[in-house]
């Protein structure tokens, strides 16, 4: 039985709740928040939901913290600060900044003789496993990484903050001959462009002026200025009857020759109708590896690229050998 | 550096020296067969080619052996044999006789302080990976394996051994509305006949009877009575020109819930012009996995379910988490 606990309970803590609860294997200890404890409800029955600066008198009913929170402010200092004390496991998805999280939170785990995995989900995750698996066995070859359709948080929030807009979302998409062009082996040189679309669905406030924000929108650098963007004005009922899910997904594709003769396409595809419960499907059965691996002594941080995948099952070696194999 | 030796100089043991060529950070050291080695002519300039009785003497010029030999017979007494001198790689792909085979081969590796990874190549090796990880994300779902399109060697050589047959070709396809079906979602139960269909091109002999050859094919028990399968009888010079490659491939798929409302789609798809050059480089990115793991002093018998998926790169950790993570 792997003993979990959850700190921070947004979109990716009762995600993981859930999770918790369909597999046999695990059990929810706590749920810590920096918020007032008393304002917390949360949807499992005798679970204390904490203040977070209390999770100390708990270390020895924790097995695994899973700690959700976001990857611009949140994780940076509470991943460090709580390797120290327990087994932890996060999310942190700003790819450039990666070395220097696993670094710190190196240091921690091994300053409190404890393990750490960070940068568990999909991307970075799965679809870092498929980078790593497909260019190890295509040296000679292109990989290419596809997200969408899905909704990202990033590009809504930048919208959302236009002056005029009430409310927003936004799709990316990836570009079907993009994907067509890349599974035909021909190793294509894609831009920005060629590869995703943007779709945003934008609830206006009463009187803005819809050209002026469509033109913000598009032009926005970063986010928007190097892609084909539509933008659609709806209304809030709209936005939450038809825009109110979390959906997400996409591709890693990587194209590769092991003679003049012979090219092989190795395509790995998601397709989810929710981003964080998926998210946190992946982060628990991460923490039964890292349970494992810390009952064996091992300390330090690690990533999804570390880990031997049968650590991941609820199934023993000897079942994965005779079912799975 | 890793040092390579081949046992078996087949389809298989030609495509793990070619890959071996294009890997920087490997080098063949010899090449051992059971027939005379005088009639072995091998692709690498200055490679001995020995007697497979003699491989004992080179055992300090070799960093792991991958045995390329067939599952029926061959491996079953090779792998054992040889991992008792060398660390040593097969692609042993009986899945039934898998666990017998592993406790052989781990005494044998144990007994000699070496380490060995059997099943290695891509069903068994990278779909039992995909069934591994699908299956522990989303535990609450359905996976299935389709293959092809592609030739099965196996049931090739059963038309061959019909009566009136010269030669022959069987190809395995996956059932288009099958797949579509189990991408819904709705976890369909899908008997034989509805997931793979089976096309063959035979080339008969002189004056053989054709009905006869087809509802010999038709009808044989566990090969083909169960498919849903097409007879077509070519040319020698046909099959030669059109049936001559060796492609494979197919699509690990799960689908699963993590909630009442959401479920979720993970697709794994191999599209491979030559199997044994793909299968080769799989062996050939494992190769450097035991080599390392070896070298920490792990010795016994492993699956690449048992493989940090970082090992198989020629890569740096610290590469791998900069650039593909």
């Amino acid at each position: 039985m792997t003993r979990i606990a959850i700190a921070g309970y947004g979109n990716l803590g009762r995600g993981v709740e859930t999770a918790v609860a369909r597999c046999a294997d695990m059990a929810l200890t706590a749920v810590f928040t920096r918020r007032d404890p008393s304002g917390v409800k949360i949807n499992t029955p005798g679970v204390p939901v904490l203040k977070l600066d209390d999770a100390g008198t708990m270390a020895d009913k924790i097995d695994v913290m899973i700690i959700c929170g976001g990857s611009a402010t949140d994780l940076p200092v509470l991943t460090p600060m709580l390797a120290e004390k327990f087994c932890v496991i996060d999310s942190f998805d700003t790819h450039a900044d990666i070395p220097k999280h696993f670094a710190k939170v190196d240091a921690a785990a091994k300053a409190g003789g404890k393990l750490a995995l960070i940068s568990a989900g999909w991307d970075p995750g799965l679809f870092s496993l498929m980078r790593v698996y497909s260019s190890s066995v295509l040296p000679d070859g292109s990989d290419y990484t596809f997200w969408g359709r899905g909704v990202s948080q990033g590009h809504s929030d930048a919208v959302r903050r236009i002056p005029g807009v009430a409310d927003a979302k936004q799709y990316t998409v990836p570009v079907p001959e993009a994907l067509d062009a890349v599974r035909s082996g021909s190793a294509p040189q894609l831009t920005t462009r060629q590869k995703h679309t943007r779709v945003c669905y934008v609830v206006p406030e009463e009187g803005a002026d819809l050209a002026a924000i469509e033109t913000a929108i598009k032009t926005m650098p970063n986010y928007f200025a190097d892609y084909d963007t539509t933008v659609n004005f709806i209304t809030a009922e709209e936005l939450k009857r038809d825009h109110s899910a979390m959906p997400h997904g996409g591709f890693v594709i990587r194209t590769g020759k092991t003679s003049a003769d012979n090219g092989h396409v190795m395509e790995f595809r998601l397709q989810l109708d929710s981003n964080p419960e998926f998210t946190s499907s992946v982060l628990i059965a991460c923490a039964r590896a890292v349970h494992r691996l810390s009952a064996k002594g091992e300390t330090g941080c690690r990533t999804m690229l570390d880990i031997p995948p049968a650590l991941l099952s609820p199934l023993s070696p000897e079942e994965l050998r005779s079912h799975l194999l």
